[in-house]
């Protein structure tokens, strides 16, 4: 099988997938969708940043909206165990020949940017200004009770390449989808908090962003936002769903932000903190993997993502399947 | 049985429970309980009265609440079919030696005030002035989502008597208790729109209010409103639930508003339109008939009601049972 | 505008539709998706029939399946109030020089088989046997918890001669679509029993049922069956949804049975009995009155459709609108 | 405050709070209830055990239930990262003087039995046989649909003792009560996989179990399930709730099998991953912390729970509060 077991004491220790940084082109259209429609917390704003947390996060930001010229992603954020892990981070990234250095940003402590081999730009950084948790202000809960964030899943040219760095790094995989014929790893998610990911990558043109994934406690929690987003002048935000993923079990909604950012809102999955959890296979022929019912997905959804600033977008290694991606 | 068919053809054709008008102490609390915490839409508002309605309601108001120096039940309101039916129900009172007269009243039609042979003060009309309907307005949505006012619940000194009282006037019966050995009626449900009730009688000291019936679609709206209420200052508002009654088969959480008056929120109800449904007999005994599951009711639940302004409280024509009520 | 108002006092008294007779090819197919995946109450079985009910239904069926050569549609069939409501039926249906004939049907009391002017087969009775009700043995819920047969919605060749028909009985409209333009009515929606629908007409190729309506009570329990039916060899039956229409404020799943018979799981809607309701319009444009959010419906939601025994189809009497149909 | 920060590397590497084996005195009855009544899937069954796991685990069992002549817990079992971890704990538990052994289990590999300072039996273990996930099949849900055991809540005669000795072995704390004046630690949630708990103690007489928690997906699943037991013979199985409580933020439920053992079916609660996180301290008098609504619990829920066999119960060494207790 392509899937490569993860260290179990990789060069630095990595807790999760931790937060992003949008470009977006009008802040408060923005603020708008993300705050008065979805419900995310703002945590602050300045004049060319909007910060978001979900209701039960301490930590000051999970997205980051920054104007910009044209829709990008700047950064994929992560959190370390402690500030020892990003010496170590620098360390394993110098040897590695890959760009790192250590920068300065708002809200949290020192903060590490590098870059995996095919260029998508990390962030890494232990210590976040912590804020008061919403969990138990319920009056206060709008739009779809966003809890928290949970993954990030992107578009890669090779996904056996992005997924051995991320291995290396202890990631392990939950999921992956294979072709019949060669096994060619064709998408894998992979985690390290212990539920279904906190990374994930595809088969297609990239590297792109295709979503960030929110974790909403309830499915009422999802449908009730797509009775909001469709009576607030947002209709055209949805994208996909609500239906379930066969991988990840997911109850799943896709959204799109005004800048086309796309967004899944999602429950239903599962713990992997056991060391003797087995990947799932899925066959890339069987429909169930991506659409355990649900209508299908529309072309946007297969082909569009978010670029990231300033990284050139290559054609993928495996040739697109006629019928289906994941 | 002690349960009488309702004529198929009434003296005058009621259509349902509609509104009622509470005296409140403190208008600006009610609000925030009402509107802001509930999620009623407000209608409007005077110097001194608050309108309410639930968010599938055309109709003006379900709820008035008006300014009073003591907490009390101002008036039953009741929906007829048409002015024709205003002028039997006028007639029919008249007859019956039962005080009626008609009134202006601010957004209906026509009314006439009249009262049952228990004293208690009834309002009647068919027209009131109707709204723009909040159902799909779901960017809105607040609290619990209330969606209409269901029924009306009371304490009665005389169960039998306010049964036939009401069978007379063309309301059904869909489910009693009654007591084992006497077969005499203890609390009765009973409806005209066709579903569980629209107007209820439990034995007790009265003629008094239990409370309104109001309809909520989902039983995570009811589990949400327990939230909000209890983290933004009206944790003593919650009294009763939530639970399922055997009765009905209600869903229900039982609130307490500013001034003490009770408010069901509930769910779970069928439908009765068929002439032949033959009403469902409890017996007294039966602790499933008022708890399916359910932690014991509270004392307050049992006893405490509000008032009808003006109307003394009698005890009641069946002594109180050792260890129930319904 | 084309609707009519419906006469307080009709010829007879219809109280709701009620029940449904399909002609199926593979009873124990059949049994194995209404019965074992939906979860629908078996109320008992013969050679060639299989009887069903819904949760809170005492009424011996609201659904017969019957053995038979090819997928058709046999009977709609209506409450009315009482014995008399039939001899006036009869009356009425002759008058009018429309087909009736009073026959035996097992489980019903006296039965009267007529035909509307466009040939649809209707069945009336006012007795059914009663069986007790299964609303609260919750521990044989299954499937989508199905509560009640809600309403029967049929292609017609002449939308505004149904509802013409319907209104003269006493059917009552609560929504309908109308071309901008002429104000042609495009389809009606139209109750007897104070909630959205008993009986709904879509123009197209008719008459032939598009399908019944199921109420279910909770929107997680539709979600639920979705997840049933793919995992368990039905995932071919899943036609359209979950979303929600615009008209009726349905949330909604729409199957196909496995003789290609459609039902809608659906709830969210709302109260009609208030005799001052006035009918909501929708433009024919309007994409929302269809959808409110959700993915396009497919072509075979528009056109497919049950037909009934012996009764031929016709084109409709308005053309097909470029875009979209109701 | 009272409350030690956990080691980042501990002696050796806990997972998770995996099973738990419970004496029973009828295992027929116990099956009704835990896998008819609750939903869970049944492993396997011999003679004189029967093993239990939730939907999602692949794990053998996460309850054993064992014939026995009076209801007792036999052992709390933890999975630890890798068969060396149990090395490194055999040999720390020796250091510490504290008994230790490794036994042949069925269906589980190398496996050590242990006991705390307090006397409270451990199993520890790497491998247990994995079986097919149940998660998608959704045709076979039935109760309450229990996903997994998440944790395991026990009284203890010194929480501060026990707080010590988990916290040494890498247990981070999430939430604690402590009384006001003394900073005297009453109560503590613990864990170890990443969110609000794998183990938790409480001041009182102890050791003894207070319950598990099984984690459900859904608020509806929960109150399904009180539907399921009120109807089918096991109302008095219904002990607590549902209600929410402040500490983890959990709507909870609470049950007692035919054995008196004590089962919390929950969810609600949120990622505690987070190196940084701070500990949640409540005070001991702040009601909230335990119900942040819902009825009160009754005397049983605070006295009551179940003996270790073998082991020898102590008064608490913090005396009982006049009002409450955690």
């Amino acid at each position: 099988m392509p899937i490569r077991a993860a260290p179990r004491h990789p060069p630095f220790t990595i807790i999760r997938a931790s937060h992003i940084e949008y470009g977006v082109t009008d802040l408060a259209r923005s603020r708008a969708f993300w705050v008065d429609a979805l419900g995310f917390v703002a945590t602050g704003q300045t004049d060319d940043a909007l910060y978001l947390r979900g209701l039960e996060e301490r930590n000051h930001h999970c997205v980051v909206l920054r104007r910009a010229a044209a829709p990008t992603i700047r950064r994929l954020g992560f959190k370390v165990h402690g500030d020892e892990d990003l010496e170590r981070a620098a360390h394993w990234f110098t040897q590695q020949g890959l760009p790192c250095v250590f920068v300065e940003m708002p809200h949290q402590g020192r903060t590490l940017h590098a870059a995996d081999p095919l260029g998508m730009p990390l962030e890494f950084y232990a210590a976040m200004e912590q804020t008061e948790r919403r969990l138990q202000f319920y009056g206060e809960y709008r739009g779809t009770h966003p809890q928290r964030i949970d993954h990030i899943n992107c578009f890669t040219p090779d996904v056996q390449a992005s997924h051995d760095f991320y291995a290396s790094l202890g990631f392990r995989t939950s999921e992956y989808t294979a072709t019949e014929d060669t096994d060619a790893l064709w998408a894998v998610w992979m985690q390290r908090k212990g539920n279904t990911h906190d990374l994930a990558f595809t088969n297609g043109r990239g590297p792109r962003l295709h979503h960030i994934g929110v974790w909403v406690s309830s499915i009422t929690d999802i449908i009730h936002v797509c009775d909001v987003l469709a009576t607030t002048g947002w209709l055209a935000s949805l994208e996909r769903g609500p239906a379930r993923h066969g991988i990840s079990n997911a109850f799943f909604l896709y959204l799109r932000d005004p800048d086309g950012h796309r967004i899944e809102l999602f429950n239903s999955d599962y713990l992997t903190v056991d060391p003797d959890f087995v990947p799932i296979r899925w066959d890339l022929k069987d429909p169930r993997r991506q659409t355990l019912w649900g209508a299908p997905a529309p072309k946007s959804w297969f082909e569009e993502g978010s670029v990231f600033a300033g990284l050139a977008v290559r054609a993928p290694v495996l040739e697109a399947q006629p019928i289906v991606a994941a």
